[in-house]
C-alpha cells in the first residue's frame, strides 16, 4: 500500500485562510478489508463550499471537525479493490477529501464516472460536475423557474456555476445579465457565455447599471454572492420574483455577523420567493441533467473556463482564497497527479 | 344626496402618523350616475398596510397619492343604487377609504358580504376577513405549507392574523409557539387562541425562548414583524423550513434603510423559502376558505378579540399609530356609524 499524504484540519480559519490553519500529515494506509477500495485522487474541485466546511457556523453538512481530512470535491482513480462494485481503473468521483491516495469503504461519497468517449475528464468536475453544471441546472430551472422571455440576473457570472447558469438560462430563452468583478471577465461573460450584458461591479454602480439595463426589473436572480450586489438586485425585482440562493460567497470569510440585505422587505413587496437550494438534494435526477448538460456540451451550446492549479496539496490553501477574492478564472481546479486516461 | 366626510392625505407621514398628514374634507356628493351606487361605511378596518400604503416606499399596490382619500378596508352598507348589482340594504366590503359616504362606481373594489345568520358583521373583517382570517388561511397553508407535527411560530401572535395563522396550524396539527409583546398579550396568546406557547419578546430574550421551546428548531415561520425577531426565528430554522412572509410591521414607520436579517444565509444554509404573500392574490378561492372559516367560527375552534374604536374619522391617525406600536388587542377596527342590521 501507498502513503498517503493529507492536509487535516488544524484550526478555524479566521477570515482568509492560512497555511497554519492545516496541518500536512504523511501515514501509512493499512491493508484493504473486504468492501474496500483503494483510490488516488488527480483532479480535486475548489469550491466556494471549502471555505464553508472550514468553519463551524451553521451549515448544510457538519462541518469538517479538528483533525479530519479536509472534505473536497474531485476525482480519483481505483488503483486496488476489494469492493465489487469498483474495479482497478474506475474513474470515481465524489467527496475525496485534500489527499492523494485514501481508502474508500462502502460509505465513502462517491460514484463511477460514466466513460463518455471524447468529454475530458474535468468536464466532471466543470460543466458535469456537482459544484458547477448540475448546480447551475437544478438551481436555475428548479427553484429559479425562468420562462421565455424573463429577465434573469446572474451574479459571479464568469464562474463556474454562474456562466453554467446563464447560459442554461439563454438556452431557455430568457435575457440575461450578468454581475462579475473586472473588465476581462465582464467581457468574457458576453462573448464567450453569451449573456445579453454584463457589469463590473469593481467599476460600475450596481444599482444603476440594473436601471439602465433591466428597466422592467427582475424576474429570477440566480445569487452566488450576497452583500450589496444581492440588496441592489432585491430593490429592482419584478412581482412573484424568484431567488434561487445557491451562495452567499461575499460573506464565508466573514467575522462575527454580516449585515442583512437592507431591501429584505422587497421579497415581502413584490411577494417574491427566495429560496437556498444544495445541488445534492436533486441526487435522485442527476441523469436527467447529465444526459442534458451533455447534450448541451456536445452541440457546443455550454462552455465554461477551466484554471487548473498544478503544485498539488500544497497550494490548495491559497486556492481556496484566490476563489473567495474572485482571483480565480472560470471553475477552478487543483491537480494533485495526471489524469489516469 | 349627504355630504362625504373624507380624510386625505396630505403629505407623507415621516416615522408615525400625524393628524397633520391628513387634511379633513367634507363636500357635496353628486347625484349617482348609472353604474352606481351611495355606500355608507360603518365599519373601518385598521391594518399595518394602511401606513404602507401613506407611504411611497416600494409596495404591492399604487400608495395612495397626496390629495387623495385615505385607502382602508371596511365595511359599508348601500344606501342608494344605480348598480343592479347592488341592492339597496346590501352590505358590502372592500376598499371603502376613510369616508362616511362616498360613490361605488363599477371600477369600485367592494363585493358583497354574505348574508350569514349569526355572523356579527365585523367578522367580515376579522375571522373571514381579508386582513384576518383569509391572510393567515392563505399565508399560512399556502406559503408556509405545515405539515403534522412540524412546528410553528407566529409573530405578532396576539394580532389578528397571528392570533388566526396560530389557531389554523393547531387545527392542522401543529406544535404552534406565538411571539407577542407583554404578558397579557402572551397570556391570552395560550389561554385564549390555544397556542403550545408563547414568547414575550419585551420581556424575554427571544433566541433563548426558542431554544427551550424549538430545540429542534422552527419547521415553519409565520412572519408579520422583521427585524430582531425575524433574526432570532432564521437561526433556528430547520431543513427546508418555510417563511410566510406576510408583514414587517417593525419597519413600516422606519425612516430610510433598516438593516436586514444578519442571519439571511440560514436561508440558504437550510435550504429555506422565504416567500412573500398578499392575500389578494388568492381572491379566487376566497369561497373555499370562507367556508372553512366560517366552518371552524361555527364550530368555536376560530376565536380573535376585536377592539372596535369608537370616535370615528378622527380617531383614525391615531389607531394606526396605535397597531404600529403594539398597542391594539386582536383586531382593530374603527366604528364610523351603527351596523345597519
Amino acid at each position: 500500500m501507498p502513503e498517503s499524504t493529507q492536509l487535516r484540519l488544524a484550526r478555524r480559519p479566521r477570515g482568509k485562510v492560512a497555511l497554519d490553519d492545516f496541518t500536512l500529515v504523511r501515514e501509512p494506509l493499512r491493508p484493504l478489508a473486504e468492501g474496500e477500495a483503494l483510490v488516488r485522487n488527480f483532479l480535486l474541485s475548489v469550491d466556494p463550499t471549502n471555505r464553508v466546511w472550514m468553519s463551524d457556523a451553521p451549515q448544510y453538512m457538519p462541518p469538517v471537525k479538528i483533525g479530519e481530512v479536509m472534505r473536497a470535491i474531485g476525482l480519483g482513480v481505483v488503483e486496488a479493490s476489494r469492493r465489487p462494485d469498483l474495479a482497478v481503473g474506475q474513474v470515481v468521483r465524489g467527496l475525496v477529501g485534500w489527499q492523494d491516495h485514501w481508502i474508500a469503504g462502502r460509505g465513502a461519497m462517491i460514484a463511477p464516472v460514466p466513460n463518455v468517449p471524447d468529454v475530458p475528464l474535468h468536464h466532471w468536475l466543470g460543466i458535469l460536475g456537482s459544484t458547477g453544471g448540475l448546480t447551475a441546472y437544478f438551481g436555475l430551472l428548479e427553484i429559479g423557474r425562468p420562462q421565455p422571455g424573463e429577465t434573469v440576473v446572474v451574479t459571479a457570472a464568469a464562474g463556474s456555476v454562474g456562466s453554467l447558469a446563464g447560459q442554461i438560462a439563454k438556452i431557455h430563452g430568457c435575457r440575461v445579465i450578468g454581475v462579475a468583478g473586472g473588465p476581462e471577465k465582464q467581457k468574457r461573460v458576453v462573448e464567450e457565455y453569451g449573456f445579453d450584458a454584463c457589469i463590473d461591479y469593481k467599476s460600475e454602480d450596481v444599482g444603476q447599471a440594473l436601471d439602465r439595463l433591466c428597466p422592467d426589473g427582475v424576474d429570477v436572480l440566480f445569487e452566488n454572492v450576497g452583500g450589496t450586489i444581492l440588496d441592489a438586485v432585491l430593490a429592482r425585482l419584478r412581482l412573484k420574483a424568484r431567488v434561487a440562493l445557491c451562495g452567499l460567497i461575499s460573506q464565508y470569510a466573514a467575522e462575527g455577523p454580516t449585515p442583512g440585505p437592507s431591501n429584505f422587505s422587497m421579497i415581502l413587496m413584490r411577494r417574491a420567493r427566495v429560496e437556498g437550494f444544495i445541488v445534492s438534494d436533486f441526487t435522485p435526477r442527476y441523469p436527467e441533467a447529465t444526459r442534458a448538460l451533455l447534450e448541451w456540451l456536445q452541440q457546443g451550446r455550454l462552455t465554461t473556463r477551466y484554471q487548473i492549479l498544478e503544485g498539488g496539496l500544497p497550494v490548495a490553501v491559497d486556492a481556496v482564497n484566490r476563489l473567495l477574492e474572485g482571483r480565480n478564472d472560470g471553475k477552478l481546479l487543483l491537480r494533485v497527479a495526471e489524469d489516469p486516461r
